[in-house]
Formats: structure tokens, C-alpha cells, sequence
């Protein structure tokens, strides 16, 4: 069993691979053990340390099927840190994918390999119509 | 005239000295000169290399007055990349303040000082009732 991840790529496939089988072990391998870590999802506070864990201990209890197909948009790779932008097309509980995701995941090089210490993801604008414009 | 950023810290409060006093041109001095930087704005999809120039044109031309308060929550320092993550009180066109929206902020090291490379803000859940749940 692999314990790290040697490039930041492999530590991203790891994180949608922990998504997609609602893998919470594999998830907690996946982020840095360290009170640097940040965690912000669509319409949601930031979280940041040992809460990154418990949010997700809580969105796999939670029992919602995540089905998210990844596009890489850019990377900003240096020796010891990393950052991938991604589209996400997310599709949860069966229902019609949603406009894609903008995502930001950052990696960080420990002594044994690399670990994500960043997902932050915001939403794009909402199809036409779906909320009205302020003030109307 | 200083024309470089001795830290993240510095380059992070020209950032929002920019927005906050629509300077087009520090705005501008801010970024790193890259096919790398990225900004992605609540509901927006992302910008990437010179996009955010434009992105930024585009908003001061617009015309909003955009009054924000920022609240440091982490940073992440390594010697040539920094991560900042921030809470951001925002008021625009003297309305009412909103939810506030937490921000990530990251900032290289060239040859000559620092630049902000990524601009990511997140929305924070609307208060309840601004928007219908799902479904119905």
C-alpha cells in the first residue's frame, strides 16, 4: 500500500479518488497533518486544521453521492509547492450536473511526499433566472 | 514611488488599497507580470494570465465602489510562496454589508519582491430565506 504521494498530481488524484468512493481514510492521508490547512466549499465558511478532517468526516456521513469529472486549467509548480486549477463538473445524488466549479488545490513537499494543503472551490454564476437579481 | 513588495504582506495591502481607491494602475503593479496568476470572483468563472488584467479594468470601469474590511484568519509562509487566508466584510455601492466572503491570497517571490499570483473568494451561505433550497 502506497502510504505518500510522490507528485502533487498524485496526491489530487487521491483527493477525487476519496470523493468519489466516499474513502474517508484515504481522505484524512491526502491533506497535511498540520494546522496550515484550509478547506473552503461552495457557499460555505472556511475551515481550517483539524476541522478540514471533520468536514469531511461529516459531508461523507452526510450520505450524498459526489460524482465530479476534473479539468485541468493551470498549474503553478515549484520544487516544494504547487497549485492546480481545475473546472469541476459536479453532478450530487443522481441529479443534472451543475454549472462547472472552479477549484484552487495547493500541495506542499514533507519529508516523504506531497500533501494537499488547499481545496477551495466557488461556484459559478447560477443559470439564468435561477435567483433573481437583488433588489427585484 | 515604491515600484516593488518587500513581503506578501505588502503586496496584500496594495491589493486591497487598490480596490479600495479603484487604482487601475497598482492594481495592475500588484500582480505578478505571468501567464500563471489567476483571480476567481464570487459566481465568476476563473481568469487566468492577462484576463486579470482586463478582469480588473473591467470592474473599475463598471463603476462599483467597493468598501472592504479584511480579516486575517492564517497565513502559510515559505520562503519564496505565501498563502494568506482572509475574511473579507464587503460593501458595495454604500448597500448593506454582506455575508462575509473568506479569500485566499497567494503571493510569489521574484527577483525584485513579491506579487499576488491567485485571488480567490468564496461567497459564505446567503442569510436564511434570501434564496429557495433546492427542489422547491
Amino acid at each position: 500500500m502506497t502510504t505518500s504521494f510522490a507528485t502533487p498530481q498524485d496526491a489530487e488524484d487521491a483527493f477525487y479518488d476519496a470523493l468519489d468512493e466516499r474513502d474517508a481514510a484515504l481522505m484524512e492521508r491526502v491533506w497535511e497533518a498540520s494546522d496550515d490547512i484550509a478547506c473552503i466549499l461552495p457557499m460555505s465558511p472556511l475551515f481550517h486544521g483539524p476541522q478540514v478532517r471533520e468536514l469531511w468526516k461529516q459531508i461523507f456521513d452526510g450520505g450524498a453521492e459526489i460524482d465530479i469529472q476534473v479539468k485541468h486549467i493551470r498549474w503553478i509548480e515549484m520544487p516544494d509547492f504547487a497549485i492546480h486549477f481545475v473546472a469541476e463538473a459536479v453532478t450530487a445524488n443522481e441529479g443534472q450536473p451543475a454549472q462547472p466549479v472552479y477549484a484552487t488545490n495547493a500541495y506542499r513537499k514533507g519529508p516523504d511526499g506531497w500533501y494537499l494543503v488547499l481545496h477551495q472551490n466557488s461556484p459559478t454564476p447560477p443559470p439564468p433566472g435561477a435567483i433573481p437579481p437583488a433588489g427585484q
